[in-house]
């Protein structure tokens, strides 16, 4: 098969919110996190404001390998589906895609509500959505 | 800044398609495309049928470098924006996310309409939209 070499990233910031832990994306995307990138990339947010819809592409740093099918949110009395028909963060390549709204930029950090990543996350991309 | 390690990801499979350069996404969208996974991962397309709305997640493989802000679609009447805030694909992570429709599924390969990769982008990751 062509074009199956690796692929290497380099995460233009990161997420800053209270999770430490895994928890639930419900709790998550009800509080506001900040999205901070090196400052450098200010400039590449012009375009963008408060009331915007806006697509976050970010690293699952704390994935652990994957099965193939898994059940949904874990739990064991759902039946087990392929993974790529669900959202888990236990994925070949564990990356999340999440569409928030954004409340305001200040700088290069970006005040957002929605994101169902933990605190740390690398952010690997920005996209109006 | 924490967690700004390079992260290197492992295609899952490749795109197929008759275009070899760039063309307007809209040329792309309307084709039927093939993505041709690794033959293992068949069982992680289980759950997912003819119908649904699936989110594709691709390297931009031709990108060349950035510019933090650019013309859209290149175009120079159009004033420059910041690159987040466009889809361009010349990008700090050239990342391309697009929503298509799966037509069907066969072993490992799927087909599906409304992608605009070129022939040959490396995949990344699926998720149901």
């Amino acid at each position: 098969m062509t074009n199956l070499k690796p692929v290497t990233f380099y995460p233009i910031g990161h997420v800053e919110n209270d999770f430490e832990g895994r928890a639930h994306p419900e709790e998550i995307a009800a509080l506001e996190t900040r999205i901070r990138l090196k400052p450098e990339l200010a400039p590449a947010l012009d375009g963008l404001a408060a009331g915007d819809r806006l697509m976050v592409i970010f690293h699952f740093h704390l994935s652990r390998g994957f099965e193939l099918r898994q059940h949904p949110r874990g739990d064991p009395t759902r039946p087990a589906r392929g993974v790529f028909s669900l959202r888990s963060p236990d994925r070949p390549n564990p990356i999340g895609v999440t569409t928030v709204d954004l409340l305001g930029i200040e700088g290069a950090t970006l005040r957002v509500r929605g994101l169902d990543a933990l605190n740390g996350s690398p952010v690997l991309d920005l996209k109006r959505a």
